[in-house]
């Protein structure tokens, strides 16, 4: 069976609609062709994956074969996200160290259980920002940080799901940045709700790919890759998404299925990937941040969060080839509120 | 502008498609005919509202004034969620009382904060069910817990909208049962990352209506209006939805969009109706089980939370007329996982 799964590669371009317009991406994330008017959009897709995705995968292959003829050029600037709008975002953090260093900044205990089962947050899916929409925010004080995290998007799952029907729901993995207000997270977290205002929109890299498309670099639910973060043209982090993490894609899905069925287009995260080692860097600010105040930095002197202007750039590396999801490259723009 | 203001009620019949067919329902919810190919469903009424819903108006205007000749029979049998599936769904809690009695279970103080700004959290909305889908949990040792809401559906929110823009935002005003497993409740409120199997999907009363349909029972950005609630046909409580709530529909927006956006189809709640007059009764089981607790009755003695085959009913009253919105009438069916 799983020779026969879809190597799909998928973006969505800015058309003017809520939805946007779903693209096949080829290979080298060079040429696009439209999906065409049985999938005009990727929530299209999702409705009816099975079929679907099998008879896009046939249309990928006769490309292939003719070296896309006829294809449009890609450009990563007209792509929205691959869901612009989705009908459930929820994050899991499974990554021990970022759970380590997170909750040395918040200077609690991690969560009971933390190890025995995900946690998990439901988070806002009504926007999604494309790989180079702008990150808006309102005031520098909020402390505006980065996550970079991998995620899948699932087909629909039954309450209950078994690990089988969890692994065998997850349709797309996708790249994303969990925005974060680091400045409002501890007095929401207080209040026992979750985050609301301190999780601004999520934005995602513009190529949403099959796991059959990521070939060896999926492997036993997760993505075996590593994921390069810049801020301002430098170098931040680049660690692996598959080691250290505490459970995997099916494991996460599991969990979520326990008391609802999840419907098709659920964006399923991993959390902040984060790796022990320093040399791996980080793939959020406060945890570097950590890293310095641990490390007997003066408060004046710690990594600063976002600020106006500045440039931040995500993207997966597979043994050094081109970026598989392409890249986020998106601005922060500080606008007051008027 | 107010008297230009469309008067519609909208309920979404069940066709075998995940988003329903748009209904339009008369003032007498005994009558309905399909809004037509420019709505075929609510998020696409939404999508395009100012023009698409005075559109729609006027189709009403003209059935009104002809005795809705040739329209179909309603029933709520037939009715999926007013919106099957949505973006997103935020919830409030401003009932004073609501806050007081369950802290008082949780054993906890009451937020900090709370009378301050909306407590919010982010629910799930891939899921929506209809008027009389079952209830469906997996173990009665979950404490399945009835609550009854109501909620308003928006527009397009801006970042950062002040009181009258997230006023003018409010499209639709609905009835629904935001189904609460207590049993796992605090294990999840003690991550601090807020609900997320201790939600599965909520439930929503056939008809969705404009403020402007609702008349003198929506007042200062509030349904000004009772909730009649049944279990198993026995009365349970009947509050009233605009005494002691410290904020209204407005100001909860405001505070949901300070640093996020919302996207048109957004619900947004203001959390289970609760009154301090015990002759109100409860909107939820564990109120009531409170003021038992409260009263001096044994944990043996005190009233149970929903069990397999148990209903619920729940309507809301404006000048004992017929229900505004149609009525919620679910069973509750345990199937435990296999």
């Amino acid at each position: 069976m799983t020779a026969l799964a879809p190597q799909l590669r998928l973006a969505t371009r800015r058309n003017g609609r809520r939805d946007g317009e779903l693209m096949l991406v080829d290979r080298s994330a060079r040429k696009w062709v439209p999906a065409g008017a049985d999938a005009p959009t990727l929530q299209a897709l999702l409705d009816d994956w099975a079929p679907l995705a099998a008879q896009v995968d046939e249309v990928v292959r006769r490309l292939d074969a003719t070296g896309w003829a006829g294809a449009l050029p890609f450009d990563a600037g007209q792509c929205m996200a691959p869901l612009p709008r989705a009908y459930q975002w929820a994050d899991a953090s499974v990554y021990r160290n970022h759970a380590r260093l997170i909750y040395q900044w918040r200077r609690e205990p991690i969560p009971a259980g933390y190890e025995e089962e995900p946690l998990v947050y439901q988070g806002g899916s009504d926007v999604m920002l494309g790989p180079q929409d702008d990150i808006v925010a309102v005031d520098e004080a909020h402390q505006i940080d980065l996550e970079a995290e991998i995620a899948v998007i699932t087909g629909d799952v039954p309450l209950g799901a078994s690990l089988e029907e969890a692994r065998q729901a997850i349709a797309l993995v996708v790249l994303l940045n969990d925005v974060s207000l680091r400045g409002l997270i501890p007095g929401e977290l207080a209040k026992g709700f979750g985050f609301y205002q301190s999780k601004p929109a999520t934005s995602f890299a513009p190529i949403a790919v099959t796991p059959a498309a990521l070939g060896p670099a999926w492997r036993d639910g997760m993505p075996d890759l590593r994921v390069r973060i810049a801020i301002n043209g430098e170098w931040f982090g680049e660690p692996h998404a598959n080691t250290e993490a505490i459970f995997n894609f099916p494991q996460i899905i599991r969990h979520l299925a326990r008391t609802r069925s999840l419907a098709a287009g659920s964006i399923v995260g991993a959390g902040t990937i984060s790796n022990a080692s320093p040399s791996a860097g980080s793939a959020c600010i406060t945890e570097a941040r950590v890293r310095q105040i641990l490390a007997g930095t003066p408060e004046s002197a710690l990594r600063p969060y976002l600020r106006d202007g500045d440039r931040v750039r995500i993207e997966a590396i597979v043994d050094e080839q081109d970026a598989v999801f392409g890249a986020i490259d998106q601005r922060v723009s500080v606008r007051p509120r008027h």
